[in-house]
């Protein structure tokens, strides 16, 4: 069985997916024998499902090594006590260490792409080169430091962006990230546009995560956040932000026409108590939002199949609406919007001829699958990580039967817990 | 690493449990080889987590058959339209069927006793009796039809409570249910609390599931539905009421004085759109809600730990509050208090001596449960059903390794494909 995720042809009960190379040269009905002899391998998927890899479009990789080191505090003494001061003690290793341990978590639950916003991030560079990931990465830069050191770490991100982009076989892009509106000044803002704009790269940012943020935004510029980075001139280029929890009408109207990718991240929302988005709202004006997890320290996991599913619900619970947010909805919202978000829906996002064959198997024999009324509902509402049993990045196998081919689970793990001892 | 959810001793590091027949009869230190020696059996569990078995507070098992037969759709359209008509065609066969799936994966996600309010109830009786587990049992019945049938309802609900009351060396204990209250008149309700008065048997309804039937209740009685069942004297009686989502705060102090058990039920109240219930103000007045599934076609799948973190994470989002319902809290909320929810307190709910031993192990190694900060934190937001790998309920392992042994996997979701094809 087929998700293709492609526009009104979403699922092909039987059929059949070819690649070449790191391409999928055929979607369709199951070929004859003699066709099929002509590949070097065929893989039956009898009782499976193929879809598109999951898309998180939001995160920091690295700060899986601070899973659960700190729960259920208010966001400031959780940020300023607890993840700070070790963050700060943070060197290229931990990143290392930290990512490679959340792009396991990643690909064992299906995540082909993501976006990484960190620091350090040749690291992190070097951890999707050798796992065989697909990434957009960013070195997120916090502005509220001496101009010097504004500008060296805004020359880090535009290093980083420029040698980075397109490498790993073009599996690894690039973006330019001011950390958020809260956290660099106006002018250092308009610096990473300007660089975006000459590298031709997009943006990403924090927007409107919290309440008072957009408090702060307003005392200190008067204005809100989404107006503040429109005359920023942050929304005239290709721009993703995350969260956009908080916003007026208007601010979505804007958000719609300037053509706004957001990061919506359920799962980190709910946990920080930042509130929710207002996802049936952007969806209604056009919008195309895709999902992310955040940080694992905020969320505590990478599982893209739960944001998924946290998308399907809570919005239908909170406005007491049980249509808000339809499964196939969900599920497009970690696949080919994500795709849109991460600006490679000529790449990803779909099973269709052309684009790169990132595309993960799924198991649909498990109790909680049956009867198979509807593959889209199962895979939203009933479907957990462990059902998927192959992931393919790029034409090639990086897991199967949920075994790891590219990186070696045990040692990474082990890594991770001796690069947290070091700092705790 | 034991997960007691014994007040005040909640989590022991290194430590040991001890089972001899269906009881617990140690837990603490790791004892000397001597007298690990004496026992038949030593379960090494390095690297792993025992816990309480998870406990489903509301469900109805035999849904599972219609699980993703229709989504998305308002309440009314999907009840009237699309369950009733299917669910009218049940017979013992298609619960029989229904239940053993939904026991299946109840087991294959940590369950070892839950709730079940459905019709055919021998049949439910029975696969709990064949499958080792354990449940708190009713006959739910709707009271929009003629008196005959009504009688006939009461007469079936009160045999099957007295038949089946402790049955399965004690696993199967009953209850008595009226629907709830927008589908059973007052004086039928009457007849329910008076036959469990006679029987010493608990009461279960539904309770204020969505706004629509509490409007109703008012124009029909003139009452909201917490004083309308406290007239009829439920309250006086131990019970169980499900959802209880919309609720005044007036009304959370009578549950709260009357000591009313409430089943939460946060997946179910999201995907149906119901809404969501004032669980931070429940606990606040010192009540403890557990946790339930309510049926797969709600749900769509009837995995508690997902409930749990639901619990621990929806609260916190709405209330834009991140210190709502705590990760420990969530978790005594799928296990502690849901053993109090069914009124089985004194014999499941937490490893304690002279507790029946009901409990599950779960793997930590996988990379999403690391590092290891905390357990509780872990099991709540970071975890997943796969996890867990052994399952033992009354002392008897039914899971190892994710083995089901005492029922067989393949034929019973054979038998329930087939038992819908029946139907459809
Ligand atoms: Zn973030
Ligand atoms: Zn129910």
């Amino acid at each position: 069985m087929l998700i293709t995720m492609k526009e009104g042809e979403e699922v092909i009960k039987r059929g059949a997916m070819a690649v070449e190379g790191s391409a999928i040269t055929y979607v369709g009905a199951v070929p004859s024998e003699e066709i099929l002899s002509t590949y070097d391998e065929v893989v039956e998927c009898e009782g499976r499902a193929l879809m598109p890899g999951l898309i998180n479009t939001h995160g920091h990789a690295a700060m899986s090594l601070l899973r659960g080191y700190a729960d259920d505090l208010p966001l400031q003494t959780w940020l300023e006590e607890k993840m700070w001061p070790l963050e700060a003690k943070f060197t290229g290793r931990q990143v290392y260490a930290g990512t490679a341990l959340s792009v396991i978590e990643m690909i064992k639950s299906g995540t082909t792409c993501f976006v990484d916003m960190y620091d350090h991030m040749d690291q992190v560079g070097q951890v999707v080169l050798e796992s065989g990931m697909r990434a957009r990465l960013c070195r997120g830069s916090i502005g509220l430091v001496s101009e010097a050191e504004q500008l060296e770490k805004l020359r880090e991100a535009v290093q980083f962006a420029r040698d980075w982009n397109r490498q790993a076989d073009g599996r690894i892009t690039t973006m330019l990230a001011p950390h958020a509106p809260y956290t660099c000044p106006p002018d250092y803002i308009r610096k990473f546009v300007d660089k975006a704009a000459e590298l031709n790269l997009p943006l990403h940012t924090h927007l409107s995560e919290t309440v008072r943020e957009v408090e702060q935004n307003v005392a200190d510029y008067g204005l809100r956040p989404v107006e503040h980075l429109r005359q920023l001139g942050f929304f005239d280029l290709p721009s993703l932000v995350a969260h956009a929890v908080h916003l007026t009408d208007e601010e979505i109207d804007v958000l719609a026409d300037y053509d706004v990718k957001v990061a919506h991240n359920p799962g980190s929302n709910l946990k920080l108590g930042s509130g929710i988005a207002p996802v049936p709202k952007m969806l209604e004006k056009g919008m195309r939002p895709g999902l992310g997890t955040d940080g694992a320290a905020s969320n505590n996991n990478l599982d893209m199949l739960e944001e998924v599913h946290l998308a399907a619900m809570i919005h239908k619970g909170i406005n007491e609406d049980p249509v808000a947010v339809p499964a196939l909805t969900a599920l497009k919202m970690g696949t080919l919007y994500g795709a849109e978000c991460v600006f490679l829906e000529q790449e990803i996002g779909s099973l269709e001829v052309g684009k790169k064959a990132d595309f993960i198997i799924i198991d649909l024999s498990g109790p909680h699958m049956q009867p198979l009324h509807d593959v889209v509902s199962h895979m939203v509402y009933s479907a957990s990580r462990n059902d998927i049993l192959d992931v393919y990045i790029d034409g090639k196998p990086v897991m199967r039967n949920r075994e790891l081919l590219t990186i070696d689970e045990e040692k990474v793990i082990f890594e991770a817990n001796q690069a947290f001892q070091e700092i705790k």
